[in-house]
Order: structure tokens, then sequence, then C-alpha cells
């Protein structure tokens, strides 16, 4: 690769000297992973120069990186687009709107704002559109603090692959370059399309705590899932240890049995508890099984959630007891969108100042009302009601 | 000044050698202006050095520069606070908030931004904490393009001058150090607390056609003036030149009459019309005027605009036919709410499109409404109504 | 398709009443064109209730757009990424960075800045992600209005097409739906990667007053472009009427002959000029091109625009005379790059304050020299430059 | 005031039956603290009807802040500014740009980020026009995370109190109604003007274990402030509990005597050692203090901690090793910037990525260097050098 050194030295004596510059690391501030792997090959002899990058000087690793630093998040934009179609027929599902003012992936990346958690990174590749330009958009910048970004991987070709991503194991590899820039503990694997609240700060602490090598968050909630094909479906221990992982199908329903929290349980008995699609998951142990142990991985949770349990990983469920749609269905996401004028909401709070939900800062003027009779209902900004005659129930999505 | 220099010369020479270096200006990018007084005394025999500041090199003044650019507002975020007291307790009345999402004063910063005047200075002094804040974060960069800005001047002290704002001449000319930053070509006198639509396009064109020195906008629309106290009058010829600038008070009445277009009129009367306070006014005649002419002079109206007049300058009226509430008092500040509501909405447009009102961009949950009967409101986002019974009108200010 | 209907009244009638509802359109406000085509089939019945987005009511289009806003500039970011590998191993030509601060892309997007083009669509496929975090960083809303804005439109799979963008002309085939929601009267199609100061209203008037259907810039300055192979070149008349659309190839050599200005000409004889990519187009004819006379084809050049061609329409070339570096190779990137240090720079001027380069605003502290010897550098911020001994010349593009 | 309550209710039954609404507050969302003592004065018999806030809802005092916000700091921009005229003729004190691309406000509020200090009040009156300026581009969302702010705070009039700010005691007093809309634990008073490094993390930690009511950051460093005249004097015991404040005068010098830390100190002597003017006090001690205790106060050094010392408060001393400058002079705004080019910077580095300093980003093109030899100096963008001849040294501040 002769012509790498043309791009490290862009700088040549006029007077046929040697070039007394030596750049350390070439690297581009705010984006310097994308040269790591340009290290010049510069002559032994350049004894007298050194040009150092600012950026480069102090410890490239930290070495205990504050417990909010420490996790980045790998968000899927995309989802099952299939089963919400026309909903996704321009829009990925994580692009989808709701509750007037939001998109569907507002409710994860608040959430990951909300346990501090500032890394972001969003693959997208299916009807990726609205979806990036939403992203950046509502997170550039503000919210996410001195060292947070949401940063969008769309799909894209490169001289070593010119194909789509593959799954989600095969999206995850192919980033890994990007994923890697900052020295992070674990990375948090989660869909962008599902509705819940989780401060994944507990989820940290248990999976440290326990030292597993990934940890899996399993829905043991209000939530029923009995008829749901495709989803996957955790055999754990009485100690929330995961023992098999499997998809649930048409054919072979899973006896599903709500599994019993850690100090109820005394007995050997396991209980099958369908998984959210979040792993936390330690960096290490993500390149190592992405890279050498199943390089041709497409799909994680089969492939490789099962070959880490095959090399005997310690993989621990995290059982989650609140609220959560994964929008299996229109209808699902039409009961979702409900949830949100229930006098007593039960299910996904948008309003709840603790936990607040993000999304595109607008600049749209009031909602004006004439004559209208509004019960239970949802209305955005921008909006004008006309309305006359008897009562009627109005969620306005926009 | 012997200390000026050093600020200018922090460099020297180690070797007792003479520094070579040449300062040209010092400016701060972005910033010029505060060091243009600051013009280092150098020895005059620094043959060898010259440092530019890149900002420095090119002319600088744009001698024609392109119409949208020329113009440079000057808005007042005080206003006859007294008259709206208590609203006015905490806040100035350009922070007084009304339509739910916005400010009094989002009214003419959007006038200005719709008329495509991009750089614009609020001067300010009473209770001005509010207003401060709501300017910078709502007019931060976004929507000015790229030269343009929304900066605030509060009222400060200076070594030259311990005291306040003494009134709006007084305010100008103690600001005009950065007014005179960039090359404009007119000023545009805006108070910041008036309701109305106006694209200052057609002021600046009429005002340029006519040659005119100051160009004062005044009432000719449906908006009745007769009771007010304190409202500039002004007499004009039937070619809308003014003749005389008045304060219409108690004792004697101004019998208004409603000026004729300049097509329209052939007589020689006289017509009396209310002025809006809106000034436009050539660059050089204001820093000529406030300097030289008036040097005391604390009001822009009563003192400045008369003593134009009788300089003999060319001073006219551009006569303004559209929906004007300057929020004299509780009353008019709650009718011009009202307005907001109405069906056929004969006043301010809050959600025109093509003259859109600017304000902070907001991240507030959608409205939940609950049981609600709800008729000529006007409801901004964030807000939970719960409502059972009769029928109620709200007009939720937020 | 029964399920859209869903989408559409997410509000029912608890009572089994029908739903006093009717959306008219279904608007995502800023987002408005994602869903133009969820029309909601609505029964006929309902006469009682309109909901109306504020965004719609005004006319859709606006049938005389200011002169700067009736323009879409349509960019590529990847080029010919063969050519400069391996600077394009982990990123497009777009993204490949120049002169210390700033990135190919930023040339031609501020290009479109400054001639008041602020709509922006930027089409990426090929290692993107480097290009996509630097444009949503450098142009996320300041420097272009309160229109503007630079979408990146990253490739993406949709129901109706699973494969990458096949061409330039492919790209924008199936990008239409997204470029067609501003009511623009041309698209100016501009590759990403080239280097050069254009004031593209000329071009825009040039294409207005001449009536064209396609107006193609071509470089008749003093780039030499003998020996390149692959580059479009235009064979005109003496009225710049372009006859012919041609590629050089390595066989047959095209006679060059630097084409005549339009007063100099009064022969008949024809002149080859090297296109530069630069197209300005109808927006019907546009569409009309793409989607109705070569919905196959996949590149602009070779197959639209010699399609026009043989449709008779009147295409038209805009000669420019200045600097203009298409980045053909590797040497042609260092050129340029030491173009920024001559002292007399007659090529691409990064330092002229009245057409400045964009680019991300950093935070970086201010480089810091012991001991150097730099002669015809370009120091961006951020550098520690530590050097002792002879003469060197530095270029950092950090 | 009977007025208050026109605000409240805007809204009026057409019908003449009672209003059915009832604002339990009146909150303008991300300002909420300008209305909380326009509580209405509704009468009781509104029983149907409830609108909330949605702001409103969730506990207004969250009674165990996370550590980082449960501190909001007051930041004074002006110092002295006869000290360092004529550098103070147009800005005052934390706008004198030092180091090229920062002003020395910068250090202040980089410190507060670096320290999880997001809530930032910055209290000015003299020459503030540069600082607010400053301020408000800087800091404008980024980098503060999302409950952060720098808020401006310029000396104004108010219908109580029509004069400036008379010193720092009273200049918080009047802004107390601002400062306490957050339920911080904490204010930490800072000068604006001062430049070092701290952690401010470990003052409050200090501040918290002892229990203290006020914690005074002592310089016990290697800076020398024998000969200044105007530092306050504290005079502490073994336990670095502070016994006096007094202020250096010409007449009757300091004996100082670099204070022993805690461990090293077991007799009973005091030490005297220069404050830092940086002050740590719980908020029901600064209300207390500054509105009963002693609410003529005007200086907080001299007045407040001296009454809290008569009160018998218990007033500590946190004592910081590290570089500390607080350009008393001239000479020691030259000193500062002279440390930034040290090979071995053993004063304030501005190039540390640990604790980075923040200031606006900026968009400027690289410096140009053509034929210069430049040794210990500092660059920023922006520049072109153009120089020929012997070796020089260059502190280019801007």
């Amino acid at each position: 690769m002769p012509q790498t050194s043309l791009m490290m030295t862009l700088q040549f004596s006029s007077s046929g000297t040697p070039v007394n510059v030596q750049a350390k690391h070439f690297l581009i501030p705010g984006l310097g992973r994308y040269d790591h792997k340009y290290s010049p090959k510069l002559p032994s002899k350049f004894p007298k120069a050194s040009i150092f990058n600012s950026h480069q000087i102090p410890n490239p690793i930290l070495h205990q990186p504050p417990v909010n630093q420490s996790v980045a998040a790998i968000v899927f934009g995309d989802g099952s687009e299939s089963r919400l179609y026309p909903l996704t027929k321009r829009r990925s599902e994580g692009a989808i709107p709701i509750a007037s003012n939001y998109r569907l992936i507002d409710a994860v990346v608040s959430n990951c704002i909300n346990s501090n958690i500032n890394k972001i990174y969003a693959l997208t590749q299916f009807n990726s559109t609205s979806l990036n330009s939403h992203l950046s958009r509502a997170y550039s910048g503000a919210s996410l603090g001195k060292e947070g970004f949401v940063e969008v991987i769309a799909a894209y070709q490169s001289p070593e692959d010119l194909g789509w991503f593959q799954g989600t194991a095969d999206a995850i590899r192919r980033c890994l370059w990007v994923l890697e820039e900052y020295p992070v503990a674990e990375f948090l694997v989660l869909p962008g399309h599902h509705l819940y609240k989780m401060d994944y700060q507990k989820v940290i602490e248990s999976h440290r705590n326990r030292k597993s090598d990934i940890t899996i968050v399993a829905s043991n909630g209000i939530t029923k899932r009995d008829q749901d094909q495709g989803v996957g479906v955790l055999k754990i221990n009485t100690e929330n240890q995961v023992m098999q992982y499997s998809l649930k199908s048409n054919k072979e329903p899973v006896n599903y049995a709500v599994a019993e929290t850690l100090t109820r349980c005394n007995d050997s008995s396991y209980s099958y508890i369908p998984s959210m699609g979040i792993y936390l998951i330690n960096r290490a142990t993500m390149v190592n099984l992405l890279n050498n142990h199943f390089p041709k991985a497409m799909d994680f949770g089969t492939e490789v959630i099962r070959g880490a349990l095959s090399l005997g990983m310690k993989v621990e469920a995290y059982l989650f007891e609140g609220y959560w749609e994964d929008m299996r269905s229109i209808e699902a996401f039409y009961q979702a969108n409900m949830e949100c004028i229930k006098k007593l909401n039960m299910g996904y709070n948008f309003c709840d100042r603790d936990s607040p939900v993000y999304t595109i800062p607008r600049n749209l003027p009031p909602t004006v009302v004439n004559d209208a009779m509004i019960t239970d209902s949802v209305i955005g900004d921008g909006c004008i009601l006309n309305n006359r005659g008897a009562r009627s129930k109005v969620q306005w999505l926009e």
C-alpha cells in the first residue's frame, strides 16, 4: 500500500532534504477513528521533528471511565417492517410517529439519555431516510452532554464488502471499527422500535455485580406474549441464568411460565420467559464472538447468543417487570397509542417529568379549537380543530 | 494610554532585537468591534513582518451590500411597563407570554426574519432577565442564516458612563459602537412589544425610492387610538411628508383623520395619524443626529425626530393599514389574546405559514385531554386537561 | 390496503357512533412528505368535523418562490473512490480532509450556501459513515437560514427496491419522492468531491434567460484535462448549445479546443470542452426523463443527458473560467492541498471572506509552536509542533 | 393586587356561568420561575375543572438530586476592571481574550463543566455586552447536558429596585428569585476572571463530609501573593477551620505562612492563607444570610463571610495547591499568556484533553504561514503570517 504514505506526508522538502515531520497519528478531530489504520511507515531516521495533534497526547485508553460513559448503546432503527406494513411503506419502524409529537425510536433513545448513556449508535438500512433525518435533527448536540452523540450508521458499501447488512450480528460486525472508537466497557444492544421505560443502569449494575459475559433483558411483566411467533424465549434457572435460547414458532408453543424472581425461587425448576431483544455484552466478548468464534453469524439472538451459550459463557437474564410493547402488529401499535390517553396511565407515560421523552424540538403554533368537544385525546401543537356536534374521541396523531 | 500597546504586543524578542510583528488590527473573529479602538502605535520601522487576521483582508466596507443585509434592526425590549403591571412585575413587556407558545417580542423578531432582516439588536434594561434568556434560547443561530444574529445588549456600566439608559435615544447612542459594527445602510428602530405583521422590506423600498432621511411608520388602519395618551401623532401632508410630531396628551385631543394614500390625495389638507414608533433612518443620519446635533437627547420620538424636523430633514410617513396592537393596557393585552381564537381571524394570525411566528423550539409532550369540552380555545403542548361538566372557554396561556 | 385507514383513524367512538374526525392530510411537521401517499379513504358521510394541520392550510405550491429558494441541490457524496484509494479506504471522496480544517464536500456545500441555495440533499452509499457524520454535524441548522437544510439520503432498502443505488440517475430516481417535497423550479446536480468556487446564481440566471431544459457547466478555464479518461466531453456550437455528450476514452483522444465565448465566436465551428458534471435541470424535465423516458437509465451523464439530446431538448453549456479540480488522482489531491499555501493563491482560496468555506465549527485549543521554523504551511488548531533544526515545509493536514 | 388574577384567567365564560378552569400553577416551560409568585386567588367554588401543566405534576422538590445536579454555580463576570484598564475599556474582565481562542471566563465555566456542574448563572453589569454575547454563543446548549445551562443575568431595573448591583452580595440577593429556581443543595460562588483548573467536586465532597455551612477555597500553592492588596486573607486553625477573614491592605502586611494540610498539622498554631474568592455555601444558609441576617450587606467576602463567622457558623477552608492566577494586573495577565507557550507547562494547560477548555466553536480557515520562523508561540486559526528574516517570538493572541 505505498500510496498510504502519500496521505501522511503531504509535505515535501523543496530542497531535497529529508522531511522533518512526523505525524504520529493522523487524527481528524472528533472523528479520529477513520484513520487509525493509516499508521505511516516513516523511516526511522526522523529524529528532529515531532508534530502532535493535541488530541492524541493523553492516555488513549481511559482505564476506568466513569460509569455513565462506559457503555455505548447500539440501537437498531429497523425492526420487523413487514408486520407494520403499510406504516413502514416509507419509513423504518423506528421512525413511525406515536403520540402526536414522537417517533418510536425516541422512547429507546430517551431511555438511554435518562440512564446517562450518551454514546448512541443507530444502525439503519431499511427505508432509513426518515429515521436518519429525525435522529440528526432531534439529537444533534443538545441533551447529550459534552461527550455524547447519536451517530447514525446507515448501511454502506466499502471496498471489502459491497453488500447490505445481513442481519443484526452482521451489522454490528461491519460497524465494529466505528463502535470501537471509545473505550467503553460494554455494549448495550437495543431494538429501536419498542415502547417501554427502563433504567439501563440497573441492568448494568446487575451485569457487573454478577460478572456476566452477557446479560439479556427478559419481560417478566404484565405483557402477554403467548401467541407471538418469532419471539426469542429464554429458559432460565432459578438464579436467572440463561440455559437456552429458542425462537417461538407456530408449531411448538412454548409453555410459558412467569419466572419467579430470585428470592422467591428455591426449587430447581426452570422457567421460560420472553427475551426483549436487549443485550448487554462486554466489549471484548462482543469482538471475540463476532470476529473469532462466529465470523459468519448474521443474527444476534439465534446465532451469537446461542453460540455464546454453547461456548459456556456466563449468560444471565435480567427480569423486567414494567410495561413493554414490541409493536408486533398494527393492533399493538394502535393499543400503544391508546395508552397515551388513559386517565390512569398504566402503560407508557409520555408526560413523566422524571424520565422525559425527548424528540425534535419544534416551533409550531398552538392548537386552535373551535367548537370542539374533545374527550380522552392527545393533541399536539399546530392543529386547527373545527368540530361541531356530538362527542368524539380524537387521538390526533398529527 | 501606554498600557494599550501591552495588549497589542504580547510578543517580545528574547534577544533584544526589535519585534518583527505588526498587528494591523486586532480583531476577535465574530466580535471584531470590541477592539477597533485599540489601534496599536507601532514604530514605523517595522518593515519585515506582517501578520494579518484573515478577517481583515477583504474590503472592510461592502459598498453595495445585498438588500436583505443592509438594514440592522434595533428592538427595544422594554416598553411601558407601568401600563401592564403586574404582568411586568418580573418581566419586561417584550417577555410577556401570549398565545400559549410565544412571547410578545417574538412578533417583532419574526417580522424581521420574514422581512429578511437578520441583524437584530435587542436593547434591554428593565426586568430584562426573562427577555434575555428567551432571546438567547430562541434565536441562537437557527433561522437567521449565515450572517444573522439576535444580540441582546443589556444596559451596562462603562468607564465613560455609570448610569442606566436614559431613554430610547440615549440607549441607541450608548450602543452605537456596537451597532456600527456592520456596514448597514439604515437602522430600523422597533418597539419590541407590539403585535402586528409587517413586511419591512416595503418600508425600506419606500424609504429608498423617496430618498428620505427618516421614514416613520404610521397606523392608517382599523385600529383606533382616539383615547390614548402618550401616542406620538404625525401631521402629514398629502404626499405623506411629516410636518410635525406631537404627543397626544389628555388636554388637547388631536383631531384624527385617517390619512389618504398618496394617489388619492390631491388637495392641500393635512392629516393627523398615530405613529407606530417604527423608524427607518439612514446610518449616517442616525450617528449625526445622536452625536452631533442632539447629543443630550434622551427620547427618540419627541427629541430626535422633532429635532430632525426642525433641521429640515426629509421625514416621511409610511402608512400601514393592517392590524396593530401596542399593548397599551391590560385590556388590550387580553383582547389580543382573544384574537388568537377567533374563527375568522381578523387580527393577528399565529398560524400563518407564509409569515410564521418564531419562538423557542420546545420539547413538550402533547396535551392530554380527559372528558373536556373545549370551545374557542388555544391550547399549547404540555398541558393535561381534566374537565367534567359544562361548556367552557379556555384560553390556556400556559 | 385496508390497514391504512387504521393509521389515519386512531380514534374511535366508544359508543358506536360514527367517528367525527377527518384528517385531510396526515403531515408530520417538517417531514410532511413521508405520508402524502397515505390519503385516507374515509366514508363520505363525515360532514360535521374537520381537523386541519395548520401546516396544510396555505397554498401548497408557492407559485413564484423567491429566486434563492427555487433551486434544490443534489450533491453526490461518492465519487471515483477507486482513483483515490487508499484515501477512500474508510471514507467516500467527499469526506476526505483537505487544508487542515475541511472535508472536500465543504467546498461544494459552501458554494451552495454562498449562492443562496439552502435546500441541499446529499446522496451517499459508499463508505458513507464519515460523510454522514460530518454533514449532520457541520450543517445542522446554522448558516442555512429559516428554510434551509442539508439532508443526507443514505442508500436504503425499501419494499419496492432492495438494491443499492445503481448509478447517479438511479439514485436520483429512487429519491425523487423526497426531492420533490419542496416546489423548487430546478434541480442542481453536483459532484461532491470537486474543488472550485462558483456562483451558481449565474448559472441559474443563464439557464432561465435562455429558457434551457438543461444547463451543463463546462470548464473553459486554465485547468487542463488532456490526458484524463472518463471525463465527459461536450461538443458545443458557437452559441454554447450542446450538440453531443461523449466520454473521453483511452483510444480515441478528443481534440480539445478551448471553447470561445459567445461574443467572440462568429464562425460555424464546433468546440469540445470538458463537462464539470454540474447539471441544472428543470424539475418537470428531471421527473419526466427519469420516470418516463429513461426509467432504466443508471448514469446521469451518459444515459440521461445523451437521451435528452436525442429527444431534442434544449441543452446548453455554461462556460466556467475559474480554478477547478476534480480530484482525479492522488497527485491532483496533493496539488490541491499545496495550492492552499501559495503566497499568490491562484487556485482555491480557503480564506476568502466574501465566499467563506463552511465546515464543522470546532472547539480546539490553539496550536503551540516550540522552536519550529515554518515556511509555506497551513496550520490548523489543536496541534503541538516541537521542531528543532533546519527549514521545513509543513502542510499539516491534521 | 387584584390585577394578578387577570393574567391567570384569560378565559371567561361567555354565558355568565362560572369559569370552569383552575390553573394550579402558571408555569412557563423552562422558565417556570417567572410566575411562581403569581399564584392565583381563585374562588374556592371551582370544583369541576382542573388544568395541569404537565411540568408541575411531579414532585416540585427532588429530595435527593444526583450529586452533579445539586450545585448551581454563580459566576461573576465582572472583576476588578480598574486593575486591567485599558483591557477593560470595552469589556469586563471575564471577556478578555487569552491564548488566542479563549476568553478568561471560559476557564471557570470549563471548570464547572468538567466538574459536572451544569447549572451556571453569570451575573454581569460592567461593560457586559461582549461577555453576554460570548456566553450565549459559546454555551447555548451543547456540552451542558439535558438539564444544563449558562444563564446570563445582566443587571436590570425592577419596580422594587431601580439601582445597579451594589456589590457581590447585593447582586446575589437581587437575583435570588432566579437562583432559587432549581432545588440545588449548595451554591458555588466563583469569580469569573481567574485562571486555574480545579475539580469542584472535591470541594463539594469536603464540604459535605465536614458538614460545613460555608467552605472557602484558599490558595496553598506555588502562587505568591505577598505584595497584593485587596486580597482576602483567611486565618485558619490546624483543622482548616476559618477563624477570621481580613483584607490585606497596604499598611498592615499579613505575615503569610503556607498552611499545613490537615494530616501534617498537629500543633495549635494558626496559618494565614489567601482566599481565592470561591465560596461553597448551603442554599438555605445563603438565603438566610442575605435576606435575614445581613439584608444590607453589599460585599460577599467582607460582609457576609465575616457576618457568618460572627454568627458562629461553621466556615471551613479548602486548600488548593495548583496554579492560580487572579489577573490582578496587566503584568499578571501577560505572564498568564506566556504560560501557554512554555514547553513544560507548569501553569495552565489549554490543551489538556482530560479537562478541556470550552469556548465558542468557530469556523475559521487554518492559519497560513509564509516564510515565517516561529518559536515558542501560540497560533490560533484564521491568521496569515507573512514574515521574512530573523527569529521572532510570536504570541499571537488571535
